[in-house]
């Protein structure tokens, strides 16, 4: 059963500037023993065809994987505004950027890409990897800031007020366990939703 | 703004055998430096006055805080049945039991407890904490199990067609994104609200 990790993916552009994308791959839990430090020799992406990810990395044919636990990088990668940016530092074994505060990175190339769909399938070999702090642990907040990162990307497919209403429903895990950066992160992509123009 | 932090409390019965429920309880972020090591001093819990662990903490007055990214554990707490218990290893500082798997743990004893409401509110002093292995970050499916898991507990208040509604948003989730563990969790609670005689 593949299992979906969220998590962000540092790509570098043709100027050599990092970009930073939410993603979700599939990682293997065969290959972790769970109850050891996590570790995946392989992770599949699957970046959109015009995604700025995608063309990063059939340039480069390397990125960095980040898990965090911070929710504001995923909303700001969302919606493709930076309020707040991370900062960074170079990887360890690619030409890469890591986000300074991740919890843990896993350094890759791509070896094999299938650009036959729409989503794309790319596998990447982890060169490196590395734990640098803990994840925090569960929290209702931050996976509604997640579910609502999800939500604002499909702005231009799914009525507005269909969105706002899912919004509502997470905004009850917000009011009930959320500290101050899931606060933020939550009104920024509230505020992102109410502001991008309805579809014709 | 006070954070919700998900996980396991462990206490001991009148016969000194373990007992772990699932709890949220209150942590202050101001009190941890997110790009160390997690680091707590104080937890609030808030159990029902009719919960075993209240009972417990009462007569013993310590406890085990646990953070963990198997779901499974926290699914079946919350609906009080077993058929894949944890492991235990002794506490380090309190005469208790921690969850041998766990991510890290709290060891605490109660300093000061208010019984005035339902929801109890009691304050937990740090004694001693460990960090054992990485939380493994995000995925869509476990918070699903946990969201589905707090809708388990609700079965004699919310009518049992809008929790099987709400669970049918949260197969989603799984669908896309789970693991075996997250996949069996959620079959487990998904049995249990199907099994639960209906509300006269």
């Amino acid at each position: 059963m593949p299992f979906i990790l969220e998590g962000l993916v540092t790509t570098r552009d043709h100027q050599g500037k990092p970009h930073v994308a939410p993603m979700g791959p599939e990682v293997s839990l065969n290959n972790c023993n769970s109850l050891d430090e996590t570790h995946f020799t392989e992770l599949i992406l699957k970046p959109y065809q015009t995604s700025s990810t995608l063309k990063h990395l059939l340039a480069t044919r390397v990125g960095v994987f980040q898990v965090t636990d911070e929710v504001k990088f995923i909303a700001q990668g969302a919606i493709g505004e930076w309020p707040e940016p991370p900062e960074f530092m170079l990887a360890k074994k690619i030409a890469g950027d890591v986000i300074s505060s991740c919890c843990s990175w896993y350094e890759f190339e791509i070896v094999e890409a299938d650009l036959s769909h729409d989503r794309t399938r790319l596998i990447a070999r982890v060169l490196h990897q590395q734990v640098q702090r803990s994840f925090l642990g569960f929290n209702r907040a931050r996976h509604a800031v997640i579910e609502a990162a999800i939500l604002a990307t499909r702005v231009n497919f799914i009525p507005k007020e269909e969105l706002l209403a899912q919004f509502a429903q997470l905004k009850i895990l917000i009011d009930k366990t959320a500290g101050d950066a899931e606060h933020w992160s939550f009104e920024l992509l509230k505020k992102y939703l109410q502001d991008h123009p309805r579809q014709v």
